[in-house]
């Protein structure tokens, strides 16, 4: 087993490293802010992509892949990308051997080598809707980077869609934001809040931003996904036009979107304890290890391991035995609840002379007796689907304790160091920016779910917490990740 | 539908550049070697990577991703593998808008970026083996650029283990190299030979290149996949030592394999024709069209379109319709052949009467009619299998009449033009570099499967072609992609 892991209490940021390290989830290499993908980690990304996937797929996304470089002039193109992402990038100078005539620039995000492409595939209204996906990795050069949140080269995917009007990209545009929400809340088991983002906080290059946002263990926020309305923005920059079904000229519309291997962080902060990882059942490629305690008849309690391994195969849960000897039960216990296996199942001779099984979850650490007969499979599947439902209970609950509106700026203050805070704002960049400087905290998101809106009155006009100017509506202010 | 087509006869290079933009499976890009892979493209690319991650994790590989950048340092501990590579690499010197004090390449294969890593990981036999597969991009800075076939950037996905022992490392070549084969035979209907490459032809680092080279239909071969014995190379140039289970230190053995989106390249040069893309249905995402013929009652036509589509589909058939009524049936047969769905269900109103359809195949063109009752999906079923086995068996026929055994220089020189060539060869690099001067043919493979050993006695000794000296064995002789 790895090493001991610093509690949360104890130290909240230093928990997280000991336990991506110790789960074996990553490595930072010696390439500055570059991080290695361990085996672990990578199985959740896996995982991820194929929920994902499917899901861009059903709603009539196909996948491609744009080139890794990006010439110094398609960046310049467009005024505020480059603004917001020249800074970050890193460059190639040298290929073959030889100077460039042109410096290639690493994508940071692809829009703009996109676009270079739809301008030659677009000509008429009836090469419209584009709706492509792409996974790929991408490099932003960071300053201070930690494990999955922020590192210099992350992998992701990005969508880029063109269309004819500006509304069928703006029901783009909300359609993938719900994909978001709906993934996050189902596979991850992490409850978000969808929304727009400011002016400030929105995406170089876009009219409009929405996210969702969610809320980890510190209380801190985590943008989980992004989508962005990119108006004629990018067809402006690249002369990407189009003949109307009228047959007129227009500029093409577009969205773009994205979430990115950071929600494997995500995921470990929201969940995760001072044991190790908690995963919830659906992002875990392994749901059930089977422990055989070897007293007595080895080899009876041994055969039934395996059978209760193929059993659970049969009826789709991935299950594995740990039969090693070179490694005592209690060393497995802790070794398979830091890697995050929903659900541990021991087996004993005493077990097997009582046709049943101790299992053990690893949300809760509650161990109960199963016995081994017909509805067996069906057991398990339940306890991992209840697994999969206290998660996300339970962090919802958190979210609801750790949210709450404040009336002043000195309430905000106190308040917006343990977590979410509603207040009214004024809805001028200078108190955001006036508010950030001063206490690191950001509007994290204008909420736009109903349910949401109602539980907190968002919409009710009031008086800035700041400026004391008069507020049209509540938001969200967070310190984030 | 796209522009005309090249025929192959006139003209095979442009043949392939005409076919793969007017199926639109990829295009240059204003990056320089750069291509973008279009959705046709990469829906391949996805079929490939589902089969071969499959075979992977069967084999009991795990996937895990390492960084995209190498320190220039990393680069230079092994000797060869430096050579071979640097004068290839595309170089960073630039990050965060500061010069950086380390030159980063831009990954051309990362043996050296995962040894650093597996220097950390590994310490006793008990962390061997090690079973890592990576998907990734890679970039090498190329001269001349065919699309899929040579460029700049590719994906590709590399296989790197380590192991206790040279014989297990040699194990684990031989299992990957046999897993492209099967790869190659099974889904992409391509024969290959499975042999070891000569010392000039080996990677750089290599201590031995196990490959698999196909015949395309020009008679030119291309290498379709690489497994290497790295032998302790790359443990001793980052001093990987571990402690074995008898107490003492070595060093770690390693391989590596990979395979990449050349195969594309490859998959439409074995099989497709002067009016587009043949594909192997194993790896089409679409399988079957539906074409109606809209006259006399559409309503009755298309419903049962619709119904055609849904019944193949429950049967695993992936099969969708076009009814646009924007193109005529002649335009979409077209359309569908240069795309190259394997198979084509044409559907009107004398058919529905009749309680049948016309079914078309792609690899052949033949037409027949097909009964619309219950056995209806086990006979598409079956010809998209003897679709499957058609192309291998007709591209195994054409590399059998295109393999001549030569004699004399004289015959070698004009037979290489045309196909393999199967002669004696004394062993020595200078006749292997004169012969390639020469002829621009190489040496492709020493084969060794029985079968092939066996039909061109490969084993026999005799006299060197060039020199005229004695050999051990026979080789093969082809000009290559």
């Amino acid at each position: 087993m790895a090493d001991k892991i610093t509690s949360r209490s104890q130290d909240y940021s230093q928990w997280y490293i000991d336990l991506v390290r110790s789960a074996k989830l990553a490595d930072y290499s010696d390439v500055r802010g570059c991080m290695v993908i361990r085996p672990n980690g990578y199985a959740i990304w896996e995982k991820m992509q194929a929920a994902l996937d499917a899901m861009f797929k059903e709603t009539g996304h196909v996948n491609a892949y744009f080139p890794l470089f990006i010439p110094e002039s398609y960046i310049a193109k467009e005024a505020e990308h480059i603004e917001g992402f020249a800074p970050e990038c890193a460059v190639v100078t040298h290929g073959g051997g030889e100077e460039l005539a042109e410096k290639l620039y690493v994508r940071p995000t692809s829009e703009t080598i996109i676009w270079a492409s739809y301008k030659k595939w677009i000509q008429s209204y009836r090469d419209l809707p584009i709706l492509i996906n792409q996974w790929a990795n991408v490099v932003r050069w960071e300053m201070r980077t930690r494990l999955f949140l922020r590192t210099t080269e992350f992998l992701w995917q990005e969508g880029h869609t063109a269309h004819a009007t500006k509304e069928e990209a703006s029901e783009e545009v909300l359609r993938m934001i719900t994909i978001y929400k709906k993934f996050a809340e189902e596979y991850m088991a992490l409850p978000v809040i969808m929304g727009r983002k400011t002016e400030s906080e929105k995406f170089a290059g876009a009219d409009e931003t929405f996210c969702i946002e969610a809320m980890m263990q510190d209380g801190k926020a985590l943008q989980a996904g992004t989508s962005h309305h990119l108006g004629q923005n990018f067809a402006k920059a690249f002369d990407c036009q189009f003949q109307t079904s009228a047959g007129e000229l227009d500029f093409v519309w577009a969205t773009s979107w994205g979430v990115s291997t950071r929600l494997i962080g995500a995921l470990i902060m929201a969940h995760s304890d001072d044991r190790g990882l908690v995963l919830p059942p659906k992002l875990a490629s392994r749901q059930v290890v089977v422990i055989p305690i070897l007293r007595g008849d080895k080899t009876a309690v041994l055969e039934q391991a395996d059978a209760i391994v193929c059993t659970l195969k049969k009826h789709g849960i991935p299950a594995f035995v740990d039969s090693s000897d070179q490694n005592s039960p209690g060393w497995k216990f802790a070794e398979y609840e830091l890697q995050g296996i929903p659900l541990r199942i021991e087996l004993g001779p005493r077990d097997l002379a009582g046709k049943k099984c101790v299992v053990a979850r690893r949300d809760t650490l509650e161990k109960t007796e199963l016995p081994l007969d017909d509805t067996f499979s069906m057991q398990v599947s339940e306890i991992l689907n209840s697994i999969q439902q206290n998660l996300y209970d339970r962090a919802l609950s958190f979210r609801n304790e750790k949210t709450v509106e404040v009336k002043s700026y000195e309430e905000f203050k106190t308040a917006v160091e343990n977590g979410f805070v509603i207040a009214h704002w004024d809805g001028t960049d200078e108190t955001e920016s006036k508010i950030k400087e001063e206490t690191k905290a950001t509007i994290r998101v204008l909420p736009e779910e109903q349910e949401y809106l109602d539980r907190y009155t968002m919409m009710e006009p009031g008086v800035c917490i700041y400026s004391g100017r008069p507020a049209a509506r509540k938001v969200v202010f967070a310190k984030a990740y």
